[in-house]
């Protein structure tokens, strides 16, 4: 099992504390010392940051950690290889250009006869079943309407096809354009969504708290998604499976089940 | 104008030493101060570092100078922002997927009448010249064959197309699709191979010296290309007008002038 993370806030905001927690497992308080990547948006502009180390003990991880890259939308993952070999070409999240936006995915999960699946207008670079999943759920979007007047219904038109992609093994999944981050569970996921009044969180992997009400403003919202709740004092969402949820701004705008 | 630096090798170096020169042109005895990027090819594996802020003083800059990535090909870029905001967005190097490799991409100089390029299959993300004309270059890309028997061929049906943006005004330019490093020149690239015998350089921008010698074996053989030559007691071989050359494991395989 891999670990996701990812975030959507209607400020630029940085996600040092809950990567903090995040890298822990990567190899400490978790298994998952087979690379880990983290992709940032700014506006339209999208950079990731990707390593086939442990991050736990990687000196990239390290910056990054420390480094407060203010985003509006961030995906995360921590690896532990089953499908496709500790490279750099198989590490999360992948990202592919559509419609002008980059796109950034990252999956946890395992999924048979990921093979079969039709890659059209994108390929796989590496050999998981992740990146090829990716390139079908995308080569598949790009046939559906962009201009679709409601998100909503953009996302029951892509929901059949991330039941189609559950129905293989196990899939959750995070998944932006810059603008909406879509979170699908398949058997894991939960987010929380952070606004006034704030209050405090303590980190469960790492000896960490942080007081909100000191790093943000009253009108901040930010959620944060996550393979296993990052904080223990706080009330996190337990997802369904099946269920598919998207953000914007951090709030949620859509939920199919 | 930008400056652009790229790298073949036939073993994972690192660009350390080169990358050091190069920062300084990035803000200090340089004008480049609006972003700077660098892309790794580790295997088919890619992974991008970009920045909008001046490289001289960038923290993510100063921990990739020190960070010895291997790898056998690397483009960086260093912009002086003509067309298209100080943004992320607006960062080279630019990246996209085509048969299931990641071409990696940095452009110096100003096109006219860029936005009449039909981008069919890949669609710029930001506003600048440089995204479009590669958006544009690689739908060309992919409408060739691309079991070309020789990569020379290859390069021989690419360069019409190189020339043609050429005729839109200023455009050097290096790219990748992991195993080649491809250079054009329209008004300043050039390079150099070195080889045992290995001798010592002399960064031109900054008072680092390095002998080869220590840091190589017999059998390596690394190319660089620069907008300028980085060192000031080596031979570079400087390109002509509308020259393509492309590069394999550090050698010269092709030269289309």
């Amino acid at each position: 099992m891999c670990e996701l993370m990812g975030m959507s806030a209607n400020v630029p905001t940085d996600i040092c504390f809950s990567f903090s927690g995040l890298l822990e497992r990567g190899g400490r308080t978790g298994p998952h010392k087979d690379g880990w990547g983290i992709g940032f948006y700014e506006g339209k502009g999208f950079r990731s940051f990707i390593d086939p180390l442990p991050c736990c003990n990687s000196e990239l991880a390290g910056l990054i950690k420390n480094y407060p890259i203010k985003s509006h939308t961030v995906i995360s993952h921590i690896r532990q290889a089953n499908s496709g070999g500790i490279k750099l070409e198989n590490t999360h999240p992948f990202s592919r250009e559509l419609w002008g936006q980059h796109w950034c995915y990252a999956h946890n999960g395992q999924l048979k006869g990921f093979e079969q699946l039709a890659c059209d207008v994108y390929t796989p670079v590496g050999e998981t079943d992740s990146e090829h999943a990716f390139c079908w759920l995308l080569s598949q979007i790009s046939l559906l309407d962009q201009e679709e007047t409601s998100k909503c219904d953009f996302a029951y038109k892509m929901k059949p096809k991330l039941d189609h992609l559950r129905s293989l093994g196990v899939f959750n999944m995070l998944m932006s354009d810059s603008t909406y981050l879509y979170a699908y569970c398949s058997t894991k996921l939960s987010w929380i969504t952070r606004k006034a009044p704030f209050g405090e969180a303590n980190l469960k992997d790492v000896d960490l708290q942080v007081n909100f009400v000191n790093e943000t403003t009253l009108s901040d919202v930010v959620t944060v998604v996550a393979t296993e709740p990052l904080t223990h004092n706080e009330e996190w969402n337990t997802m369904s499976e099946g269920e598919l949820v998207v953000f914007r701004n951090g709030s949620l705008i859509c939920r199919v089940t």
